[in-house]
């Protein structure tokens, strides 16, 4: 799924992208912008962090002038534009304001987006230069270096296609670390040359629940995680089942490039008494240290993963099941290590592992998304800024 | 704070402790007891996980029966007895029946508590073996060959002592991994020849929800968990303000003493709207792996910090200040890049690292304990088992 930096990443019709190094980072490319030919429908999910990065409630008061449209958004990586007081914000509209000027639309049919570091401020006049070149490299197969300029921690640009008919989805997101639902924990761009439906807020929460909210590779939630489902305007677009297609193969994608992660990890719960129940235990699962360390460790120790459920689920442990790889490792209050051996196998041989629980208490299952903690994930988050 | 292995950790008149090697782990003594001359009151409070050691069943049934007292507490480390079935439950009786037999006491007198690795079963025919002569080393001065015999990661016994007017106050502790309140992380023994107040579940509960609550190492609840509070008969002891002084003097050793750690971390929270948003926010920051790894890597990263507190509470980040050591590093909305070297210098050369934060939305406060995460604590729980 990555991609080569030069290649083409088509996107729909209508849809245009680009990147470039515009030295926020001290190396690589660091700004990205989408343009779409006219202002086009687009609903935004931001972080539930009450610390929120400057560009949030810019692009809130931008969607409300704008009535839920945008021609264009710009992302920086390498620095978040959080915690940056009265200048952050006034920072993030001057990157507007710009990009309008150059693309030659209303400054609230621009969005501006920033992931990186928290609480240092953006280099504002070197955004500002780079945007009219940004603007003219847009290009209809730019979705792969847009990609790229999003990038922080990440090892591999993200990004995902469907079709449905005549019409593309196409989705592009950033995300390795402070990855956690709630929303989501990263960045994420779902492009389609489809019309949006009746209610766009309420199909893209549908969506968010069952992709981007199952996501977490190490519990922290970002102050500056921002979602976008971006239309086109051709008729007849039903396309609800490839954004959500889309978007859990992001997930996927995310949680494999997680920092320092060597397995990528689905969490499978069953025999909940609700959705949302099955998601709470698999993203207990999915944040607990111990289960992620002894994954890292290629240790089957289910006892970490069973020990996660009740910590946040009432059940009877003594009726649950704990699965690893094909093979259960527990069964109804006893321990089963004739099967640890096949465990361990899946662990070592597989480096997208899969385990799960059955509480058996209900009838409701979710899979929640998530990666190893190794020492190296310590390594980069110590030194992330030094 | 450490005991050296042979010195003399003095106990509450009425109290006697022992330890010994019985086998259980590969090396060193993992087998211990505390011996009260006669049933005394006794209060326990046990893990909130669904997933329970086989030893708390049966520790309430006996508290039950002997209606609050007890009379020895036997507790090994190296096997935690817990999700191993129907046999783990009837080994936790046959450990009660075989002490109470040497002790010449009802078996409901006796107490049996576990702590080690999840999911095998106990030896118990070396755990039965070893009984008799375990008995026998109970002496007034044992408390430090208790603590040894309980700890499992542990890399020093934890405990502390406070005297109020005649009365005294014991607290001994195990707990460096799967520490997390709710209720603690750990095992913990408060002994005191003190009789108890009226209310002693009552007295309990709020030294619980002051201390342990307030601990984490890496957020994982262990299903052992277990704090017991052991009362003496020597009448008009008002010892309370000292089992707090204790337990609290317990979690910091319990912090100092995390898997891996390199700095004790005391969260100062305050300004909350209640106790409990203060605590949940000291537990959110002290469960941030983005802040626990930035302290291990001595960076000042505030941003990590007020990002862990907007994820659990709702407050204006643009009201609220943070600090690190005696400095503050953000305030009004507005980083302090000029105070950021000595914030640096406070980690780098302090080993108890003091943060905090002020929501500045209520008069509210508490203090958490924890520690920074290093690659040793994934380098420890990754092996743990192999």
């Amino acid at each position: 799924m990555s991609a080569e930096p030069n290649s083409d990443l088509p996107l729909p019709p209508g849809f245009r992208a680009g990147g470039m190094a515009a030295g926020i980072k001290r190396f690589g490319p660091d700004l990205g912008i989408l343009v779409a030919d006219e202002a086009t429908p687009i609903h935004a999910a931001f972080t539930r962090n009450s610390l929120l990065g400057a560009h949030i409630p810019v692009c809130r008061e931008h969607l409300t002038q704008s009535h839920g449209h945008a021609r264009a958004v710009v992302v920086n990586s390498g620095n978040a534009n959080c915690a940056t007081g009265r200048e952050g914000i006034a920072n993030a509209r001057r990157i507007c304001t710009m990009a309008a000027r150059v693309l030659d639309c209303p400054t609230h049919e621009v969005l501006s987006i920033s992931t990186g570091v928290i609480g240092a401020q953006l280099p504002i006049g070197r955004i500002l230069d780079a945007l009219p070149e940004l603007c003219s490299r847009a290009r209809d197969g730019g979705g792969g270096e847009f990609a790229r300029a999003i990038m922080t921690t990440d090892t591999v640009p993200k990004f995902a296609t469907a079709n449905r008919g005549d019409v593309r989805v196409t989705g592009i997101a950033k995300g390795a670390g402070m990855v956690h639902p709630n929303l989501a924990t990263m960045l994420a761009f779902l492009l389609t040359d489809a019309s949006p439906g009746d209610d766009l807020a309420r199909t893209s929460g549908s969506i968010l629940e069952r992709s981007f909210h199952r996501l977490t590779i190490d519990g922290d939630t970002s102050p500056n995680d921002t979602v976008l489902f971006w239309h086109g305007a051709t008729p007849d677009g039903v396309v609800d089942d490839a954004l959500l297609h889309v978007s859990q193969d992001l997930c996927r994608q995310i949680a494999a490039d997680g920092e320092g992660a060597t397995r990528s990890v689905t969490i499978e719960v069953r025999g909940a008494v609700s959705s949302s129940q099955a998601t709470d235990v698999g993203r207990a699962i999915g944040t607990s240290l111990l289960t992620k360390t002894a994954i890292a460790g290629r240790d089957p120790n289910w006892g970490r993963i069973l020990s996660a459920a009740g910590q946040t689920a009432t059940f009877d442990a003594t009726r649950a099941r704990v699965w690893i790889g094909d093979v259960d490792v527990y069964r109804e209050g006893e321990p089963l290590p004739q099967n640890e051996n096949e465990a361990s196998q899946h662990l070592r041989e597989s480096t997208a592992v899969c385990l799960g629980v059955d509480l058996a208490i209900g009838g409701e299952s979710a899979d929640v998304w998530t990666c190893d903690l190794t020492r190296d994930y310590v390594s980069i988050n110590a030194d992330y800024r030094s």
